[in-house]
């Protein structure tokens, strides 16, 4: 029996997304806040829905993929919600990035209803979304991990079930401020080169062979190089993680040197303007604070 | 004609370094501070020189891997330094990781003998250095370069020639500073995973299937799981490295708000009394200030 799909929140990662579910066979629901944006997708076969309640009638796997903490309990839990429509033995997917503690009260909540809820928040933004090649990271039980495989398997290139409820949001919390360290350290040496009169682009090259190297260097790096700011990933979704991770790591009590620090350049970035292009735009942060341009 | 080469310093970097020059076939003279550490290399058939001006004098192509900038100066231009001995046409290669405007001055110094200087250093630790499979950053004369290539061959697997004299060490200086940043990103993370009752060896995997992997997440991550903390690349070291970065950075002018929030956890590594321990054991700085361990 082929699993009917719910998909709430086709956006720049949700769209392409659903699209690859629908590709790989699969019949979607969708419900989209803006329904523009379901209109390429009901062209390829969805089938649109008013409501999310709606896309929770007709499915029986929903997932969600919307911006932020709040939009999750509205689309999940509230009066037109998923969870009014959805029978016994459903799941639920989220794979947005929101809080942990949110997230694990959410699962405990359709667990009074015998629904499954697994959180599997993405890495690899719209073009590995776009390839089916994000990286998934996934909390909850490990029945419903199984049942949603095949499915993480169509939108991902590597999936990990990190744990219970709510570890998959602590793995992206972990994800996005590594992130943000990579960026603020790319930044920081590649403007240091250039202030050093050596040309950036051969330092990134000779350090992408070392120690050094990291997926951020590379993508976000040549984007840093050719001044190319257009999203990828927005500096304020990056301003919005980082603020789930900076509650996160002080709810348990915990000071974290490093992600401030990055958080902060981030903040002003967002503060400057430039909240709507590409997080690799702290660079001009920090080129605003030492007055030199990298290319 | 096969080159006749000259070494001075076979630490735990140098000596793999000369070893696997040795074993391509290449003559080697080596001068050791401490004459133990040659006795491995004179076995191999290298020829033990009482001085650098000894080696120098016997050596067409002379390499330094020494500690710090005051210890590349004194090999190469003391009164038995390199300079007292070498020939009109020779080349001095500095693989040490020493001040990028010390380097110039040097290079500067060797021209008006008719020697050329390339700055070379390195990443990839001891382990990179027996492999032959060093990140090698090269700054200097392209002709020097393309004398240098066959030998930086058989020493390293990514070899980039970065720019002019000095290019290398800014090079250097940029992947110490990078490579600080991922390994304080790291503790980080996997700390807060732990703290969250997380699996973080589940979250290291997790995040190097996305735009959170890196080479220190890989390796140091690895390490700080394990409670490993021999070395690999002292945090002493490191400290040194983030010296020379920080006071280059100054040089410029310029302001790098991630840089010095890294520094100062290595710093307080190292006054903890870890300098002899591996760079991860800034992981044990943050449990210090935390209260928690991660394994």
């Amino acid at each position: 029996m082929v699993e009917r799909i719910g998909f709430v929140g086709p956006g720049i990662m949700g769209r392409p997304m659903a699209l690859n579910l629908l590709q790989a066979g699969y019949p979607v629901w969708v419900y989209a806040r803006t329904p523009a944006r379901a209109v390429s997708l009901a062209e390829r076969g969805a089938s649109l829905c008013p409501t999310p309640r709606d896309v929770g009638r007709a499915a029986d796997i929903v997932i969600t993929m919307v911006s932020d903490t709040s939009d999750v309990e509205e689309v999940l839990l509230g009066d037109d919600g998923v969870i009014a429509g959805m029978q016994e033995g459903g799941l639920v997917v989220d794979m947005s990035t929101i809080a942990p503690a949110a997230t694990r009260r959410m699962a405990k909540r359709f667990a009074e209803q015998q629904i499954a809820m697994l959180d599997a928040p993405v890495s690899g933004g719209d073009v590995g979304a776009r390839a089916g090649t994000l990286s998934i990271m996934v909390g909850g039980d490990a029945d419903a991990y199984r049942r949603m495989l095949p499915l993480f398997e169509v939108m991902g290139s590597s999936i990990v079930h990190v744990g219970e409820s709510g570890a998959g949001q602590v793995a992206k919390v972990c994800n996005q401020l590594v992130v943000a360290a990579n960026i603020a350290a790319s930044a920081d040496a590649l403007l240091f080169a250039k202030a050093a009169g050596v040309d950036p682009a051969k330092v990134r090259e000779a350090l992408l062979g070392g120690f050094a190297a990291s997926k951020v260097l590379e993508v976000h790096g040549q984007r840093m190089l050719d001044r190319n700011f257009e999203p990828g990933f927005k500096l304020k979704l990056h301003q919005k993680d980082l603020r789930i991770a900076l509650e996160a790591i002080a709810d348990h009590g915990l000071e974290l040197r490093c992600v401030e620090a990055v958080a902060a350049g981030i903040q002003e970035g967002v503060e400057a303007g430039w909240g709507e292009h590409d997080t690799s735009s702290v660079l001009r942060v920090l080129e605003g604070h030492n007055g030199i341009e990298l290319a």
